[in-house]
């Protein structure tokens, strides 16, 4: 088995940190998705829903932006927008997990281009249609104000802006993956079978 | 088995093609590439070479393109252009391959947008990096006055056109397709043998 480490893109709803999660406990890999939100807390003294909020969704360059938000960090922006420093310190912690703690999967975080020279990587997108996600999120998480349609649009906008912003890539091109799927095709758990087989073959 | 007709398009250079005739050997299934011009010739006394070459181009809205092209052919393309007068015959003649010859395998064509309403069909995208498609296109069609990644490039710009001008989406958006793969991550072989036990299992 070749491949050491899995990044898991994913549309919001597509059931993506569901399959991530199976992967990972079918290969017995190590799991990071809100970990790293841990791990980004402790190296930054942001708080986890600050991060969390704001780890994958384009950074705002409004005036409270630039060093008033994080509490107990005076002077180690640099200059740097809260938003810009945040993303890097997710990339440290992404690319300490990448050395230390592999074999592991990754979920979201432009983990694909952050550890795109190392070897080993398998990247994955996971999407799905509308009225799947639609369904999922309600289920999941519950009735909102907010249509479930604007929900997903709002949430796909900012990954895709923060996406792009930070790599210059655009999230959800086929080419910057290894491998996508759609999970309103295959259904949630066989796209996890297909990913465990293609690792175990490799 | 209840995928029956698979489409898959390709970026130039990464063996799409050749898995496509892999997966209709291997699945005992009807191939249509080359096949649709030799169709769509018959039907609009178009040359074949015309066809190749603006079948999957995007159309040149030059005066030359209203009507004067084609021969033989007078009044019958109602004031459409000769490229938009092609798009809807090669509709048509993929819309009844896939009523009456299926199973099938498809290639490129827009064929996955023209058959996004029928049931039991699988959309693939092949793409590959840079290097692999370089080597692959010198191999295949030799040298020429262009740089390898120039031509690539001309070729990729050119369907990525002809795919947004008649189905308004984005060619190669991952979002588009069930299933996405890397053939130089995979694989040639293995990227038909990935997509033929997906079908059989299907």
């Amino acid at each position: 088995m070749s491949i050491q480490i899995i990044t898991i893109s994913r549309q919001f709803g597509s059931g993506g940190r569901t399959i991530a999660k199976k992967v990972a406990d079918e290969l017995g890999f190590n799991y990071y998705d809100k970990e790293i939100i841990d791990h980004v807390s402790v190296e930054t003294g942001f708080s986890k829903e600050y991060i969390e909020e704001r780890g994958e969704h384009a950074p705002g360059k409004t005036i409270l932006s630039y060093g008033f938000e994080p509490q107990g960090v005076p002077g180690i922006m640099n200059g740097m927008s809260a938003a810009d420093y945040l993303w890097s310190i997710q990339r440290q912690v992404i690319l300490k997990i990448a050395e230390e703690d592999k074999p592991c999967v990754i979920v979201g975080r432009c983990a694909d281009y952050i550890l795109k020279d190392f070897d080993g990587v398998f990247n994955v997108f996971i999407h799905a249609d509308m009225d799947f996600r639609k369904e999922r999120i309600v289920k999941l998480y519950g009735e909102s104000e907010k249509k479930p349609e604007k929900r997903l649009i709002e949430k796909d906008k900012k990954r895709k802006t923060n996406y792009k912003y930070y790599t210059n890539q655009e999230w959800g091109d086929g080419a910057n993956y290894d491998l996508c799927l759609d999970s309103s095709f295959f259904g949630v758990d066989k796209c996890a079978e297909i990913i465990c087989n293609l690792v175990k073959n490799s």
